[in-house]
């Protein structure tokens, strides 16, 4: 079965990009997902294909219109399509690897990109969009977000990486950052790999590894620990 | 002056991408930003053009020669290059907008764009890479999450947005979520344009705007309001 992805943007020519290059690339020319960039200014219905309009209430920057979206949306995505409809927004709930892994098991999604001034909210409320922010930073639109989103979800389908996902999906999972990697050659400017990594000592090299993911995690990441500062 | 971007990666048609559309694309044409994308496998020294190895210690998936990297990174950042480099994986910092403000105000920026199974943790030290997280999900590679470092970079520099920034950064900076947007019509499927805004009272809408902005906030963002679950 086919993964069905659709992109609606005012840059259609954004896509695929990278992602028809590399694994997601290949997976697409072999069938394994589909891709569509809809052009949502096709959907405007004056005669300058006007899709924004100043904001109720004032302020800067233009929002996107209600009308135009929707009818670009039940376009794309009629009433009967489960797909889940996201818009990329920094106003969304972050991303995580779990709502990635639940996209790759279903039949596809929808991604609006949104550019930051944003998107009419009754729209989002009548086409029941699933707001999503990749992070605390602002992009000139949803479309570099909505590739993340679709690199992510696409190598997890079936066949894309093939066995080398499970390992990656389990390290993650156990909610710290990856422990330092090493490899050949056994000296790098006068640096040597630790020599618990050569010692053969499958045991101590998993002992060794837990314990550099528990001090990485602590310094760069401690809410993944659960540990706020003030309870520490 | 040029703010001058170099990335190394396996896969250098992916840039300029996304980058070479829209705003990003008019300035990289305009000589505000330059961009160049280097083949991390031509600094290979055999004949294969091997850039990586099997992990010490053993596990899944392979890792990147700190060799091969050192050559590639000393080619393109010399001593003397004042650029950050910065290296993009799931175990970094979380990029936040006030790493992107410090980016765009520095001479430039050096991404080296590394896989999941990572990078040789020597190359890391040595060259003194800035580990640089876009989230807490697994990409194929670093290189949709470099096109989001630019994208987010470029948009600040100077000349690229004009205006229009300002006033987006200052609603980023308070560290609350957007409040809804709204544009005409001003019946949207039975849906009206709430009344504040087309009140005309500037005051109101700014206090609707503030109240909503903090309900979204504590519902989606608990962490941005600096409230702990276990503090409530």
């Amino acid at each position: 079965m086919t993964f069905k992805a659709s992109v609606l943007t005012l840059y259609p020519e954004m896509f695929p990009g990278a992602l028809g290059l590399s694994l997601a690339g290949r997976a697409l020319e072999g069938g394994t997902w589909s891709l569509e960039a809809i052009q949502i200014r096709d959907f405007a219905t004056d005669r300058h294909r006007t899709v924004d309009d100043t904001p109720a209430g004032g302020g800067a920057g233009m929002v996107m219109r209600a009308d135009v979206l929707a009818k670009a949306i039940d376009h794309t995505s009629p009433p009967g399509d489960l797909r889940p409809r996201l818009l990329m927004s920094p106003r969304g709930r972050p991303l995580t690897q779990a709502r990635v892994r639940e996209l790759a098991v279903g039949p596809g999604v929808v991604i609006l990109c949104g550019r930051f001034e944003g998107v009419d909210q009754r729209l989002i409320d009548a086409r029941n969009l699933e707001e999503v922010s990749i992070g605390d930073f602002i992009l000139s639109g949803g479309e570099p977000a909505a590739l993340v989103v679709l690199d992510a979800v696409v190598r997890l389908l079936p066949g894309v990486m093939g066995n080398a996902v499970s390992g990656e999906e389990e390290s993650f999972e156990n909610g710290l950052l990856e422990h330092p990697h090493y490899t050949r050659p056994q000296e790098f400017e006068g640096r040597e790999i630790p020599e618990v990594l050569i010692s053969g000592n499958h045991k101590k090299i998993a002992a060794w590894r837990r314990a550099q993911s528990e001090a990485l995690t602590k310094e760069r990441r401690p809410d993944l620990l659960g540990a706020h500062p003030l309870l520490k």
